[in-house]
């Protein structure tokens, strides 16, 4: 710790991994403790440390050079890239969208796509992609000045995180600590429903939350003085605390957006992959049109987003960088996709997910004034303490045995396991969760 | 084409390669077709296609590991981690530069350094990074106003590239092309220095541009409104037409930087890892104090920052994200290492760029009113055509004849071999382009 604190930010690291050594669900520490992950890189381990297939395809000449020769995909991809977005991005794209659009990591994903909205709004305004730019625009742009560097805006929503850099953190607002000191576009968050559970009893108060939730939304893109180009929503915010919302919710904010011509982009970054039982967690809403954009990373190991042929800009080289993603990225999410058909973990996550919340149920029936709001939806579950000191008190109990997890919010414990995470497993989760509730109250 | 263009942008495309059969300068096209290769993925192939010293290392366990086992580095690092900072990444650090922040790509190094001045500048101005932030700054961040998300500004110069994100885009003023349309930060930039050539006949000219430019620099931070935490500038500038400056403009630029508190940050995504013939561009200037931030990706493959412990922000967490680059990508960075140092290639850079400037000089004594300013350093070489559409031409006749090209700005060429470009491969792209240039003037 002493010697990486003498190189890089060391005050962050919870313990240092022999990776060679890990297996599975299964974490093993440089002390050689061996610990059940169900946090697993800040949910971005997807089919389990050192697995066999995964070893097996990276030995394999097509990855070696993928790896080692890397492109810049724009101008010049492998002979392969075509039927790679064909076989792989597509064979696991979100239904009705049609084109990908590859990056390197989750915020220059969602950023990215706010460059598209950005490109298409001002684009629907001069009449189309084929309407050429004004000289006024291509000079005040180069000031940093409007027309040319409009005052638009992207909506997002209290408690939301979708990244850390300047666009991406003027959308974020879980924590003030991720956003203080750091200048940002005046652009405007609506409040997120504040559900009851359960939510059988609550279904007239949620409604009528959700109601005035989206009331808002609709009052902000009236009235912002940075005219709404985009909203960007989780599907369950992840960083805030968990927060869910019913497909209701996400039903009335598509159809809005897409009354307006605002480009509504699902930031499924954390949620993608398979986690909620779904491979897209906005596959259980029932969308009256698909999203205009779908933005993803983590668990699928590569980034990007999803859209169709409307958000490419009117020309080439408008929205660019040098790698554009990461072949061997793709390759990766080749096999990943694989696994998860072939050992059937989407069915996995779902009888896990039974299995688990079921038995924080039962915990916070017996624990009332510890455990409190179990929530979730597949694998992708959490639950509150009523501080925040005895939810650093519990992560680090779990830790001593041999729990690795970490929180949410301010009062929340999220579980991130991965998609290999099976009852077994979640059965020793939840036998230490007890020992160490028992320990709280005792 | 077709086929790409139906799942993604293609229009930008050059051509589709066949890396597993490219080797060294020689890219390999679909049709079977051998291409001298000098652009080299927009400058960030550093050692050739398919290195066997870099086969050898990706089919290694520690290869294998790293790369499908991809850690959170903020959290969990690899046990090898601290040893990888020391022994690859100082290894090749900036003299004076003892911490490294890692990240995914040249924007987001970019971007991660301006927050990392922005929190330096905040915490200056608190007194001290023990100083408490205050509840108003804490709750005005949370909706994007100031005190709390605070009005500065990081200066750049007329014609740089910085990257694409929404602050480096702000910094970037290549092309209106990348920048219209995208909301942008009201940030300052200096008019940067025009040089006459050659150099030694113009030294008072040049000297007086230089301080007219410096002395701007100066004006903006006494005077913009948004007052100036950062300087971001690249040691030549690169897309914007490998526009170069002396060393005592960035010796002044540092002075006062130095002086006012502000951070210097030099770009060397492009420039770094020997393209001009020592590792880092900046160690030709013999600065007196080293830079605050040192940025890098392309050729390094390993994408991040080198800085000081002052760039630290007060607390963990505050300038963080998921990833926080890629271990298998600081493993590759040691092959690279390892070969430039093996196989002499800063020392080949020196020979094969004085050879390859010397032909082009000779080219432009034969054809004056074609070839114009040859420039550069070490390989890192650019030379003008009259016009945009007769640069176009020559790239496109170029490539016809067997060389993969491209440019910058609105009439240059640049070129951007690997670093194992050798004279016997200038003498092919200088027989090429005499050839090309003959057919211009016929």
């Amino acid at each position: 710790m002493q010697q990486m604190a003498e190189r890089q930010e060391a005050r962050t690291t919870h313990l240092f991994a022999d990776y060679k050594k890990s297996r599975g669900n299964y974490l093993v520490d440089a002390d050689g403790n061996t610990l059940l992950d169900v946090f697993c890189q800040i949910s971005s381990m997807p089919i389990g440390y050192n697995h066999p297939k995964l070893i097996e395809a990276a030995r394999s000449d097509e990855w070696v050079s993928a790896l080692i020769n890397r492109p810049a995909l724009g101008i010049a991809p492998d002979v392969s890239w075509p039927s790679i977005l064909n076989e792989v991005f597509m064979s696991v794209a979100p239904k009705g969208l049609q084109q990908v659009t590859t990056l390197m990591c989750g915020s220059c994903a969602n950023e990215v796509a706010f460059k598209a909205a950005f490109m298409r709004y001002q684009s629907q305004r001069r009449g189309g992609t084929d309407v050429t730019i004004s000289p006024e625009d291509l000079d005040s742009c180069m000031h940093n000045q409007p027309p040319g560097s409009p005052q638009l805006s992207i909506l997002s929503f209290e408690g939301s995180f979708h990244g850390r850099l300047f666009a991406s953190l003027s959308c974020t607002r879980s924590k003030a600590l991720h956003k203080v000191d750091i200048p940002a576009f005046p652009w405007p968050a609506a409040p997120w429903p504040k559900l009851k559970y359960p939510l059988s009893e609550y279904t007239g108060e949620n409604r009528a939350e959700e109601d005035r939730c989206i009331a808002r939304v609709e009052e902000l893109m009236d009235t912002w003085s940075h005219p709404v180009a985009g909203v960007i929503v989780e599907p369950i915010q992840a960083e805030g605390g968990d927060n869910a919302a019913t497909p209701y919710f996400f039903q009335r904010l598509r159809d809005i957006t897409q009354k307006r011509g605002v480009t509504f982009i699902v930031d499924e970054v954390q949620t993608g992959g398979g986690p909620t039982g779904k491979f897209w967690t906005h596959e259980h809403w029932n969308l009256s049109s698909p999203p205009d954009i779908v933005t993803f990373s983590k668990k699928l190991q590569a980034a990007g987003f999803y859209h169709n042929i409307d958000m490419r800009p009117s020309q080439g080289y408008r929205n660019f960088n040098t790698w554009l993603g990461d072949p061997v990225r793709a390759l990766q999410l080749r096999t990943i996709r694989d696994v998860i058909k072939s050992e059937r973990l989407l069915e996995n996550v779902n009888i896990t997910g039974d299995y688990l919340m079921h038995g924080l149920q039962q915990l916070s029936n017996r624990f009332p004034s510890l455990l409190l709001h179990p929530r979730g939806q597949g694998t992708f579950i959490a639950f509150d303490l009523p501080s925040s000191i005895q939810r650093d008190a519990l992560i680090h109990s779990m830790r001593q045995r041999g729990i690795q997890s970490s929180g949410c919010g301010s009062v929340s414990i999220r579980l991130r396991p991965m998609l290999i995470f099976q009852p077994k497993h979640a059965t020793i989760y939840l036998e230490e969760l007890e020992e160490t509730l028992k320990e709280m109250t005792a």
